[in-house]
């Protein structure tokens, strides 16, 4: 009975330890995600493209695919030139395989500009964003994103 | 040397097969994206939503996130409503963990189908598809696409 209750307390712990590794792997991945935004909130143009692997790609709606940092820097200029950006965005999902070295995150975004007419422009959407770790890194492989909203003209 | 000879072949061998294995895994994936997209092209509604996992979320562009069989069946059967619509994707990139469970499809798609006045719309745009290994088989767990036109009205 003593070796049984001893060995049920090893297995026991180490799937506790287990599900405790995983859930720091996820609440990284999180930070990674986070960590990403706030820069890009701050439209900081180096820091946010920095975030991407060399051969990462942005794709985002009603333009082409921008592959590599030039492409990106570009995109992401063309964002930030907004007036009066505010930007949010959040994860609801995360997932890492076990081999840890590649990730998605997936949640929802808000946003607001102000459009050319003067009026306010909000819109919210939702986002999957693929991440590849890069010298223990957490780095964007693919980003993508898309509005909720009824298309314009609908 | 001919020990010397002998290791590097193995080596080589092992290589090789570590590559062929790879490269595989990454035909089956490419093959479960295609497998899916015939499903769909012949709106074939119960094999397209059983493509997805049972947590799995479809994310469309101008539509809410739809998660769980019931609200994706409804979003393609929605999809597969419009008139002479014709749909054609293929991948471009492919990724799978080294754990094997998880992988990333991404590419692009065309499609057209009958406006309200008659007129034909096309549309070209591109996707991301997360999938899951499921009792070894390839299943949707977030599917995100868009378009590169511009958006109505710009």
């Amino acid at each position: 009975m003593r070796l049984r209750s001893f060995l049920l307390l090893v297995v026991a712990l180490i799937l506790s330890a287990s599900v405790i590794r995983a859930q720091k792997a996820e609440q990284a991945l999180r930070d990674a995600d986070q960590a990403w935004f706030k820069v890009f909130a701050a439209k900081d143009l180096k820091k946010s493209v920095d975030f991407c692997l060399a051969d990462g790609s942005v794709l985002p709606p009603n333009e082409p695919i921008a592959t590599g940092h030039e492409a990106i820097e570009k995109n992401f200029a063309g964002f930030f030139a907004l007036p009066n950006l505010m930007i949010d965005w959040k994860p609801t999902k995360t997932q890492i395989a076990g081999s840890g070295e590649m990730g998605v995150t997936s949640g929802v975004y808000q946003m607001s500009f102000t459009g050319p007419n003067g009026s306010t422009i909000k819109d919210t959407g939702k986002y999957v964003t693929v991440w590849k770790k890069e010298k223990g890194v957490w780095k964007v492989w693919l980003d993508i994103f898309n509005s909720d909203l009824p298309a314009a003209g609908n």
